[in-house]
């Protein structure tokens, strides 16, 4: 039994994370999926809360047609201590053999704490980036709704996310 | 649609849990199961691991023939204000309508936060507890192995979960 | 210009707190009251919220003809670190130049830290006392209302602080 | 009765924050003032403590002929996740009816809990802004004393104020 | 070159604590000293500062004849996940190769963190207990005296340790 | 007795530093260093952990000469209350009577907190400068070998510290 670990902030899942998705789960068994800084929200870089996060992963897989019995779809708050991330993460996941990760960070963590880490070719990233999508909706551009899975359009549309994340940017100063 | 909200701490999941957990989804559409006290472990009181807990309670709710599509497991660590908790809750998890709790702290804050909540009749309290159970593994009485979901006993045994729950019932004083 | 501080949980506030703080009053010209462990709410031993205990003292002492323009009424969360607590409640106060204090510890970490302390006498501690009260209220004597000023009985019953009380002392096991 | 929460840094109360007190005032029977960012100090953004910020706002407040009576000074350390912030507020705070802010982030966080937000409108905004007056006491221009209330001046200059804030934002990088 | 690392709280070290220290270091060529619950001061299990255990130890070691250029002090706070904990205390250590404790929670933590643990046998345990020291400083008892290395006698007299652990072990009621 | 408190983040500890500890130790009888963000590590700010960094500074004061039986090295995480800083280094230090620090916010912090601080001359600052270092370090550029002590660059080399650090450098977006 292989089972494996994905880490992303998810903000907001895109059809690149899908697809990158489907591809580990064709070498490994079983994978957990780590919404990371899951205490962040409301603000241009974090505009989802965790929770809203964990719900669009779920609805786009599912909408994917990924076998849910497999996946493991886990938010965990930052620790403020790089060195001690990667054990913090094991303790809210099950055990794992390979971290999938294109983040140069997030594989030199886990490389000196002794993980496997395979990295994962990165899809189109200048189009599926979570940044580039947060700018298109925040200048009302609908092309952003081409580059995220459908339920993550639904489920955005409904919380009025383009309206919160265009308000949250406005704010030159956070009073608290 | 109607999302429900189930929390417990799950040290360790037992056939009490499962059986709680088949009967609230036949009220609701999909179900998030919150593992509680999720930064704790390798104490008497929590000896597994959130990961770990949430692995059982996985293989347990398969192994039931309960639709993963339709459930949500969510470690949560614990935040030091009662008042603040529901509110914290939702940040993790997907919009819910009613919590399912026989615990009268967790009704008492979800009601004032304006929460549904609804009690479940605790099946079988005396025998279902995860006190007793982890008492039973303390005094290596293999009752315990009754009282939990075959996957549950499988987990704890490679973990060697009761070796671990003895050491740590042993020591009198932590040092860190 | 003489500024004291006074430091209590104030589970609920009650005449001794009310006596002693006039008894003050006599001694400095502005009195910074300290609502201590304010992010513990809901238990046995802490039932209301800074926000409750703050209204509750706010209310008992314009009723008692107290100048308000010479008070302060401060929350303040607990720091798990005895030794900093004294430097880390000036960090929320106006400058003080003398604490009063019942509490021996509170005495000597102001001490060490080269603060002036003056011990009040206790009035009548064996009848105001919060844990007395609380005792009183859990099991329904309505003796509790004539030990705390009229304000605190009207909000207690108010927020239904009673039947609070009562529901989060039954708990045995607290879930989160 | 209808009890208001009004939201700000204070680094330093001006003018404008006064006025605005007043104004809404009229419209509340209650005030509540909170504090925000209260941990910090000692930054060019957050030169004061929130002891001095609190003692600066009430001495203005008087000064200004405001009932002490109706007013709670509150002042509340930052909690880093904005979906909980509102709540958490609610732990220190008296129950209040509607908030009032100009700070779209706030607004925002506070409609999403549920509550009423009322925009003040912005007095002068350009000319009574923290981070201006700042400025100016930076560069050493006293028109930054015209633009504060009386007290505020005699404060920062008992405290060394400019002379902090002058250090301060002359330190590149922070060691600890 | 080998390291060695040993975990204590050392309310207050103790000659066992010596004696163990030096045993160990025929051992190793270098030997890291944790001081846990560093952040816990002014309770009677915990009645000493980090700072005040860390001169302790060094001055008790230096009057052992130890040498300083082979041992590392260093206080480390307790972080509240024993699962992470052992990752945590190589943050703010050099690398080591054994760990040396003869507490079962600890040993448990650091082997399933892949470290080599090897148990001390602890030295005449009930004679050389931190918490039989404390006890007889409690009832004035002068033979804690023997029991510790001679600096300790003198810096705990020098800052009233006795008097300091005489007030905090009456305080029924932690006030913050 | 008279002991110092010298504050720095050593990342690395280059000549400088060891030039100026050389220096107050001959106006003390004993020396603490604090290893500063002791919490943070694997950025292009702060690419070592604290381990690392006490490690380093060990060995190259060894190699300098100097008298670790006079020595304490001693790693502190960051509290996020500017204010209350000074007093939280006294909470893991024995006493000290006077503060080394060319930093203005850290002296502000201690001079506001009644220590006496003394003002080390920065010692060929443009060279000696723990960014310029890094800076080298990242461009490949040998020249940093020469303003660090030797066993600095053993160390470094060992850990293959220039490979993580350009490898965090290269990290534009940390995902937890």
């Amino acid at each position: 039994m292989l089972r494996g670990l994905y880490v992303g902030r998810f903000q907001p899942p895109h059809k690149g994370h899908v697809e990158v998705i489907k591809r580990i789960m064709k070498e490994v068994d079983e994978l957990i999926i780590v919404v990371g800084s899951a205490q962040v929200s409301h603000t241009f870089e974090n505009p989802f809360t965790a929770g809203e996060r964990v719900l669009m992963l779920k609805e786009s897989l599912v909408s994917a047609g990924v076998d849910m019995s497999k996946v493991y779809i886990i938010p965990i708050p930052d620790i403020a201590m790089n060195h001690v991330w990667p054990r913090y993460v094991t303790l809210f996941t099950p055990p794992f053999h390979v971290v999938y990760t294109g983040n140069p960070l997030v594989r030199r963590l886990f490389e000196e704490a002794n993980f496997k880490v395979k990295g994962h070719e990165m899809i189109l990233r200048e189009k599926y980036s979570g940044k580039y999508i947060r700018r298109l909706m925040l200048k009302n551009d609908p092309k952003w709704e081409e580059l995220v899975p459908e339920p993550v359009v639904k489920i955005i549309k409904e919380i009025n996310g383009i309206e919160r994340l265009r308000e949250v940017a406005s704010t030159d100063e956070i009073i608290a």
